[in-house]
């Protein structure tokens, strides 16, 4: 495969074929610079017009424009007046892959383009610096934590989109037309990571597309969003998912810190900040007290027993100062506010949680009620029927007590980066945004 | 988390706590054996009848039915006499976690057991060794192939499943009601592949469910299912897609073969077989030309330019014989029965080939068409109009020379267990199924 800017530094001296974008064209008057770039940096290629044997090298160049691609064999010779890593590209011969046509817009600059235009031609603004930055840092935090769960043992799982009946979760779900009846699409693999259990898989875990109905534009929300699940059996508490999540994200950000956090620190001026075990946490009833002793803030009586975008806010501010913390956990959310297959102790008492980083909430996590008949009243509870029918079948056989969370992986690389949820997922989708 | 089966002989002579599955009671006179699972193995509890502190466990599990699930505390002793591992638990305290009811089929013993039963109870049947051990397999292969794309510096994307035009194949497509207006279902990433190249991304996989919906009821069709797919650029040729997937298919199988390769042989009967490189690879005519004259098999007259069912199990066959190779590249198709982004040279000769293994396509794979005019060219030959100009404008820009392939998940791990498609996947997806 083709060599990488940051792999150069081994090739000094030598003749190579190095293939990338053309990223600029300065063309003095006794020399051409041609800058070359790919997704890990930018090349100079120097071409002397004073030579006899450069001339059709700078004729290919004169007709060729930046963002075109090329293929260059030459010398990459050190100099150190280079900036660009301290080498240059002398060519001897040079191939136009493909020709770009005039840009609609200066990816490098991307103050008040507007972000629909940026979304209608995604592929150019994705070749931005900060961009492209994001797709790294996504993947090598997704690696990190998926690493992390091989390790211990989990084994992935790829739970079916299409199911038959629309359940779940309050917010509307996408409605398919398959063959001679309805199917819906999974807003989560919710239901399937426990039937996992009940089959006795012990510890699962899957990163795949979920699917929410949902009108609403938000900085946050998405149509279509990519969820990295995991489910375990044999816990004896919500705690043990609790510290689950911790070991997990404390490998994911100590992966990305070794590996793009100086970058991010350049790009976006964040700190990649690794927590320290264990994350703080707090009953919610503490935290409304706490909030309205520091900050004056009481959460709505409609969101009573539960938290609001605020209150999320709020809560980073407490973290921060209280416990030095960028996360939070807050448990002791009212049974009514969640779904019913988590659990509740003989008190009623959910045991659950929600997972508060930088102000927003990156994840659910709970004890999941694996006993039939607790199951079956808390459904009946939420006015829950048919449609769970078949999901209430997997608890009749056996099933060990489990538990587990799910985290955004978009909203995870939005706080990362600063970013808002169009900017952070490869190609955004909301009510409004299909395309491309 | 919990002690594994597998993790217990680092424990013997020690105080465990240990839960699983009751796999089965064995009530003798004089002793109570209790064998208990996990996905990893069992364990043999070996309750003593004679002595007075074990009455009140002996009620416990006399209480207790199999498939209920316990945890127990209690002393893991050596003894040689004990088939499962040369160990025992010896129990001083027990928790019944879940009680099951009767099951509607012996999991153990699946033959005559109808098909559709066990998808319907399929968290049952997943609890057969066999289809356990699929899953373990499943995973390692995908884990050892992405961590050969990681090492090579790709990176992971997560294309949307959600499409705003039907394209791209002739198999037919899923419609969601979107809002006001219709969507689709994705039935692959390749467009968004491909985005990525024109996006400078260089080199990137996705593993993610697609979906087609074809009315077909076969042993290796499904509506649903998952695809390892990648895409890099800066390719001379097709050739260096192959290799890639040479090495690709290479690490998957190496790792497969080390973690689960007895395993494999003792629970289906298959050796794993680790190729070389090259793969041998043949012309779509002189591979007719040596069916025929092997085999006396002849194309049918609607498939020429292309290959069918039979001709792919017998090129196993003849790969088997004549290059004592389990794969087989099939190259030179017929650009007629190709996609149109798939690139030709200029005599029109198809840069694309098939992979062929143990009689079944695993995957096709291409250089793609980069050239913004070629492609506008061969789009408008396969008849394709307004519904791929969203895709057409990402080779405006510049685009880089790119290819790459898609291997269908369920189909290796189909070929590696000689399985069903049905028994394959955690949770088949086909015309007249789509529960639980």
């Amino acid at each position: 495969m083709k060599i990488l800017v940051d792999e150069l530094k081994d090739y000094v001296g030598k003749e190579i074929t190095f293939s990338g974008f053309v990223d600029a064209i300065r063309d003095k008057k006794w020399v051409m610079f041609v800058i070359l770039r790919d997704n890990t940096g930018k090349l100079q290629m120097t071409i002397e017009k004073s030579e006899e044997k450069n001339q059709e090298l700078l004729e290919i160049m004169a007709n060729t424009t930046v963002e075109s691609t090329v293929k260059v064999t030459g010398l990459l010779q050190e100099n150190e007046a280079v900036k660009l890593g301290g080498m240059e590209l002398i060519p001897s011969k040079i191939e136009i892959t493909s020709k770009a046509e005039p840009l609609p817009f200066d990816f490098n600059n991307l103050d008040g383009v507007n972000i629909d235009t940026r979304m209608d031609f995604r592929w150019l603004d994705l070749r931005n610096e900060k961009n492209m930055l994001v797709r790294q840092i996504e993947s090598c935090f997704i690696e990190a934590m998926r690493d992390f769960l091989y390790k211990n043992r989990f084994t992935e799982i790829h739970t079916p989109k299409l199911i038959g009946a629309a359940s779940e979760s309050g917010s509307s779900v996408f409605k398919v037309k398959y063959f001679d009846r309805d199917a819906f699409l999974a807003q989560s693999p919710q239901f399937y990571k426990q039937m996992a259990m009940a089959a006795g898989m012990n510890r699962i875990f899957e990163v795949a597309p979920c699917f929410r109905a949902e009108n609403s534009n938000t900085n946050r929300h998405a149509t279509e969003f990519t969820s990295f699940d995991l489910e375990f059996s044999y816990i004896d508490s919500y705690e043990d998912v609790m510290s689950l999540e911790e070991d997990l994200l404390i490998a994911g950000l100590t992966k990305v810190k070794e590996e793009y956090g100086e970058r991010i620190k350049e790009v976006f001026g964040n700190e990649v900040i690794v927590p320290k075990k264990p994350f703080p946490r707090m009953r919610l009833q503490d935290l409304y007290q706490e909030l309205h002793d520091r900050y004056g803030f009481d959460i709505p009586k409609e969101d009573i027993g539960d938290m609001n975008a605020e209150a999320e806010k709020l809560t980073f501010k407490l973290a921060q100062e209280k416990f030095d913390s960028e996360f939070m956990f807050v448990v002791d959310y009212a049974a009514t506010k969640r779904p019913f297959y988590h659990m509740r102790d003989e008190n009623g008492k959910l045991q659950g949680y929600d997972l508060i980083w930088r102000g927003t909430e990156i994840t659910s996590g709970a004890q999941r009620e694996h006993r039939y008949d607790e199951l079956v009243k808390n459904a009946k509870e939420k006015g829950l029927g048919k449609d769970v029918e078949f999901y209430l079948q997997f608890f009749k056989y056996g099933c060990p007590p489990h538990g587990g969370f799910a985290i955004g992986v978009d909203r995870l690389t939005m706080l990362l980066t600063g970013l808002t949820i169009k900017e952070t997922q490869f190609l955004f989708r909301g009510p409004n945004r299909l395309e491309p």
